[in-house]
């Protein structure tokens, strides 16, 4: 488990922002953004989703994407494989990561990937396997994804012993990180809390992130609960880019300027340099349009006579 | 202090918001406003603000606005008294409650209303001296608000034991409630818990409400790290109506309807009917524009297959 005053936050509009969205944008407007928001001191990025292309065809350049970005120094880059065939992709490109995703709900999971989840639980043995014989062990990581793991548009709440369980499938199997996601945004606070302590129960030392949707407003709140349970990963989107297929219309994923924001608030170092981060929004907008990012940092400015962490800490020292 | 799964949700869009708005909104349009939000479970609503009505036009109407909302069963009616004068508008209606306001940023208070942070909690025991002079002792509650307790936008942070200090003065003077006030939206969770326990320590038997404002997106996270705490008094406002006289477009006070939502999806109760609420908006929309408001819970709607707290513990028993 994670632990301390460092944060990862991790960029995932690239893949879950912009598969909410039609307009293709241009390769290298990807790129530029990926490598913008590097700079700005964010570490770790979802480029792009191996998807088959025929089904979002924004993903019609993910080699292209995963391909320039593992070029960049310091970049950990991470691909969302829905399948075997997905991930194959990925350990192609020898990419840092490789995100698979199973859901919880079992009627999500069918609706989604047109399988058991039993029979989705039990691919990610195959990915493994498929990881090491090719000799990636050392070089690809493979994050496993829980969504639906506070919610679902079908079967609405989901039991905390169903997480649980299906995590600890996930950590046997060789997982080497554990995401937790609401992904339609029906989580509260308490129900985070529960959640996630069952889940670092079966966990031990991997690491768990936290994958939280901003749908109904309780993103921020929920990342707040996740701290005290001990999280130190989270996924964001820039300008909060992205939607909920079941609520037209709604947020997307927690914004990452405003999840920085909070973080560095607490005292929590995150490495992003807020001031870059909000200049970082003018690549997809250019492409998107304004009103397609939302964050409140971002109409509001950073407070006046605001110090950042380090700021402060260098202040103590 | 307060306890258990109750909360008192308090509206406060018709001061924090409507003195932030320069359409004069008709009186009539403010009491169906009063009245379908009492109808929908919010027990106690700011209706008011006794300012001069030269400074804020709103408040014209302030004393028809308090007389109607006094003949409501049931509602708590709480007027603002930026002064003496103010307060004795109120006790000469014999409103429930009066809400006195001090910065405990010395540079806020002097330039909101020109007097030292002192003279200004001085005047808070001639207040007292004035409601129980008149024989309202038992009628009207005095709540007595700290603003900038979390942040100002001219001194930057302020310290906790500032405002341990001024709560303690407020204790003592006699106030029936302490409120604690993010009045620019600096707040972040960590702050929330240092600044509520050192308050709470000095509170003893008295309530202690939360204001929060949503200006940089971390509203409802203070108002999760708030209940940590044992508070168990929000105020907010429909849609989000208001802003922030220091951020020009930012937000302003948290979401009525998303704070409602996130409580009662923690088992909380409000009181409040989520679908009722959501309705409520029309008014203020109608004549002030439906982009006036914000609120996520109103872009994405309830969860599919939501169960209320109050349906979930009735389905428990």
């Amino acid at each position: 488990m994670d632990n301390g005053n460092d944060v990862l936050v991790r960029e995932v509009g690239l893949r879950d922002g912009l598969q909410m969205v039609s307009t293709f944008v241009p390769t290298e407007a990807k790129l530029a953004w990926i490598r913008a928001e590097l700079a700005a001191g964010v570490g770790e990025i979802e480029v792009t989703s191996f998807v088959p292309p025929k089904l979002i065809p924004q993903f019609a350049d993910a080699e292209q994407v995963a391909v320039e970005a593992m070029k960049l120094p310091g970049l950990t880059v991470m691909t969302l494989a829905p399948n075997l065939r997905g991930a194959e992709r990925g350990f192609a490109l020898g990419v840092h990561k490789v995100d698979y995703v199973v859901s919880v709900s079992r009627t999500h999971n069918l609706k989604n990937v047109r399988r058991e989840r039993e029979a989705s639980l039990e691919d990610f043995k195959r990915i493994v396997q498929a990881r090491d014989a090719a000799g990636l062990k050392a070089r690809t990581q493979l994050a496993a994804g829980l969504s639906t793991a506070l919610g679902c548009s079908y079967e609405g709440r989901i039991e905390v012993d169903e997480v649980r369980q299906c995590a600890a499938f996930l950590a046997e199997a060789g997982a080497d990180e554990i995401m937790v996601a609401d992904t339609v945004g029906y989580a509260d606070p308490k129900q985070v809390r529960e959640v996630f302590r069952a889940v670092l129960a079966e966990t031990g030392d991997i690491p768990v992130a936290a994958h939280f949707h901003d749908t109904r407003g309780t993103g921020l709140a929920n990342v707040s609960a996740a701290l005290d349970c001990g999280i130190r990963r989270f996924d964001a989107s820039l300008g909060g880019l992205g939607g909920c297929p079941y609520a037209p219309g709604a947020s997307g994923n927690i914004v990452m300027e405003d999840l920085c924001f909070m973080l560095d608030s607490m005292g929590l170092r995150t490495g992003v340099d807020l001031g870059r981060l909000l200049e970082v929004r003018r690549i997809p907008a250019e492409h998107l349009g304004e009103s397609t990012l939302t964050g409140a940092l971002a109409r509001a400015g950073l407070p006046r006579h605001y110090r950042t962490a380090a700021e402060r800490a260098a202040a103590v020292h």
